[in-house]
């Protein structure tokens, strides 16, 4: 059983006892992806970390509403003449339709999610779904005099705000640091103060996505999404709000100021945030040619990697750091990753076709407070994982005869196994399901039969084997360290 | 290639020739489900119609704009007591949250739309996401003087629409047959005539999901959604709006009046229905115990199901027959269904491996304009099927040595299967269901390897093929026909 949940939250710098709002129900908002681009390990992370979190308080026996919104609002624009000319003649098939887009990649998502085990959310509102909700949020604003409009934009006035709330709690900064950081020129003319932020922004002609307003044909700034649909789904004050580090400056911060400056009301009171990912050591970027998305992990379609690495080989190296730690991502690390993996995996198969024995040489208890301890610790799955494999060890070494277990300490042992593997941890088999590891563990084989073929100077079937690959559009590999594979 | 394709239109009652509005574009609105309950066949059916649409415009090179809304604004209330006690106590998570509802059964919906392999609309629009657009319109409708507000409701004045405007070209009802119908006591007291209908009302103290508007807190009328989208996306005059029959009268009628209303403008150019299903001869109802949702003929799982049906036996079975005629589901109709689906899988599988002669004794030519001939005709997906299995024949009489193809033939019956069987019709097969096809390629590599290990007497690899494989939950089959592979 879980005891007491320590949360380490960003706001105070420091672990604290978890505790919910309403008896036995917990909100949590978390930032969900922009769908104008493929989901990459930028997604993955916050999207294994909360579905975790997720998980885990439902366990718990919370009662848990988990929002993830989907940012659809973007700022796509029109060349300006082309524009105009369309719609003199009304060809508005013609034109580029952003919802078009965002339904491309908001599938995409999804699927990507799906083949990770990411349970979805209980709600995914959409911010072009919450237009309404946002302006009624600025009105608030304007009229507590946090505010002020100008040529049809709305910007909040940090320096006003700041005489009442300190501005800067989450971030750490206090404004002159904003204000040294202040690089964004954008409507800087019209601002009171480089560090004021735009909560509506008035659209110019090109603007695609734009909506009519107490302030004009605009649309609003990207900030108040967050602050007007965590209010709406979990109220003016909830449990969790979590998403990636970098969004803790300036997003998470603007969304604080929002909400007190519309609701005089401080709206979340545990800040969580996933460190970030590099790539071989280095931030991903596509200049920098480490820009790998997840359907290429899947399918191994990327130059940068060796192979295919299934979903669950990506969830448990995300899972085997902690979440507030960097994950670096390298062939050899997602190779250790798939070992383990499996290890973890076929552990799970052994451990049911177990036989009891009289008497127990393992203290199953122990293994399980063990398991909740790391869990309560502020979610600290690669404690809990290092734990499993104590269990691993045991479930081989009773398999092999050199520990035993009663029949109730094995029943125990396979609803720990259950409950933390399959789901906390949300791992589930690959094996039979179709997915890469099959192809994984067939094309295994077959190059062990190209191995042995080359041993034997059996070079007619070692060809063959080549040739047909090349055919199924497999692609080998041969190096010093042996053969590998790769869809070409 | 498709000549000219002609579409029955619901709104002259004959097939006319489709042209486009924009040339080479097409703009297609359907209407999507109400996501307050399972998927079922009458999803199902519109589902499957209309992708076949979808997929036939886009074959026969238009690029087309495809729009199916979800249906989210539902009609949930509050007790009204508890609701303000709990109001009172700002335990807004204890509160039932309608969008955790529409979450919950939107998965459902993309999940079977998925099974049955029908492909993603270009946009998926939701009401909820829509209610400025919906205000927008609903203004213009009242400027133009065709709408009249009474206690914060908006109603459309038909009498007065129908001074301009016939009111009922849709479903042939004059006004006169409308009043008699009309029973409808919503509002009564408030309308100026019971054939007015609300485009906005107002919401009581225990409607959960309502806006501000400029006529008080309420929602719009249930019409309003797809005519502001439809607008939205594809523009004031569009090519097709498509639906069920059922929503004739009044959905489409109302639509029809909201958009020449506001815009005095013809919203649709072709109206498509598709007609109804019916299980056993009976209209499907909760009350007659005939109500099957469509994972339950996924699984089996209805007390009315002898088994199981696959996905691509229901759209089998919806496609062959016509969209505009009624469907009667029934155990022997889906296992006829089944037979024929499987019949025509097994010769698109045999198509691949037969093998060229000197002359053909089949006319290939006259099967592809049969075939396009059959979905010109307002998409007649039975003659369709029905030409697709005189090719079944020839390709088992082919195979069989009793009629002959050339080369070129081959290769052209190839692409007519390819392009009416999968790519129009949207059939895959489900055989080895559980892997993909690289597993499958990659296995029959295998095969082939332990087939010429033993033919080369060389059993260690014929044993060590069999043995690998089994620990990775294959099994080898070996029989007359050759060696074939399952997962254990």
């Amino acid at each position: 059983m879980s005891k007491e949940i320590q949360i380490y939250n960003t706001l105070t710098r420091k672990k604290e006892v978890f505790t919910s709002i309403v008896e036995n129900h917990v909100g949590m908002y978390v930032c969900g992806p922009t769908v104008y681009g493929d989901p990459h390990l930028g997604h993955a992370r916050p999207g294994i970390t909360f579905d975790v979190v997720f998980r885990y308080l439902k366990h718990a026996d919370y009662k848990v509403r988990y929002v993830r919104n989907i940012t659809d609002a973007g700022h796509l624009e029109n060349d300006a003449d082309e524009g105009e000319d369309k719609i003199v003649k009304r060809a508005r098939l013609e034109q580029l339709e952003p919802m078009e887009i965002v339904q491309f990649f908001t599938i995409s998502y999804h699927s990507a999610m799906e083949k990770l085990n990411c349970l979805p959310p209980s709600i995914e509102p959409r911010a072009t779904g919450h237009i309404i909700e946002q302006i009624e949020m600025i009105k608030g604003i304007l009229e507590n005099g946090f505010a002020y409009e100008v040529n049809g934009s709305v910007y909040l006035d940090v320096n006003k705000y700041n005489e009442k709330y300190p501005y800067g709690t989450l971030s750490g900064r206090n404004l002159e640091d904003t204000l040294e950081g202040t690089r964004d020129l954008d409507g800087q003319s019209e601002k009171k103060s480089p560090v004021d932020f735009a909560i509506w922004k008035k659209a110019s002609a090109e603007h695609i996505m734009k909506w009519r307003s107490p302030w004009g044909e605009g649309f609003p700034g990207w900030h108040m999404e967050c602050s007007a649909m965590g209010q709406k789904y979990l109220g003016r004050n909830f449990d969790i709000h979590g998403g990636g580090m970098d969004l803790v400056f300036p997003h998470h911060e603007a969304e604080i100021a929002q909400s007190n400056a519309c609701n005089d009301c401080n709206p979340v009171n545990y800040w969580m945030h996933n460190n970030m990912i590099t790539v071989d050591g280095k931030k991903m970027g596509k200049s920098l040619g480490n820009f790998i998305n997840l359907e290429e992990f899947f399918t191994g379609s990327h130059a940068k990697l060796e192979r295919a690495y299934s979903p669950m080989t990506i969830r448990f190296f995300i899972l085997q750091a902690h979440y507030r730690s960097t994950v670096d991502f390298s062939n050899a690390a997602l190779q250790a990753a798939e070992k383990g993996f499996n290890k973890l995996m076929n552990a799970m198969e052994t451990l049911q076709k177990l036989e009891p024995s009289e008497k127990s040489t393992y203290d199953v208890n122990e293994l399980e407070q063990n398991c909740y301890a790391a869990m309560d610790d502020d979610f600290n799955t690669p404690i809990l994982i290092a734990h499993l494999f104590d269990g691993v060890r045991i479930i081989n070494s009773v398999k092999d005869g050199k520990e035993s277990l009663t029949s109730s300490n094995l029943e125990k042992l396979k609803n720990v196994f259950t409950a933390f593997v399959t789901d906390i941890l949300g791992f589930i088999s690959t094996k039979g399901n179709g997915e890469n590891d099959l192809t994984n563990e067939v094309m295994e084989l077959v190059l062990k039969l190209r191995e042995n073929a080359k041993k034997n100077k059996d070079f007619k079937s070692a060809d063959l084997i080549r040739d047909e690959l090349d055919k199924t559009g497999i692609q080998i590999k041969d190096s010093r360290e042996g053969s590998s594979w790769k869809l070409k």
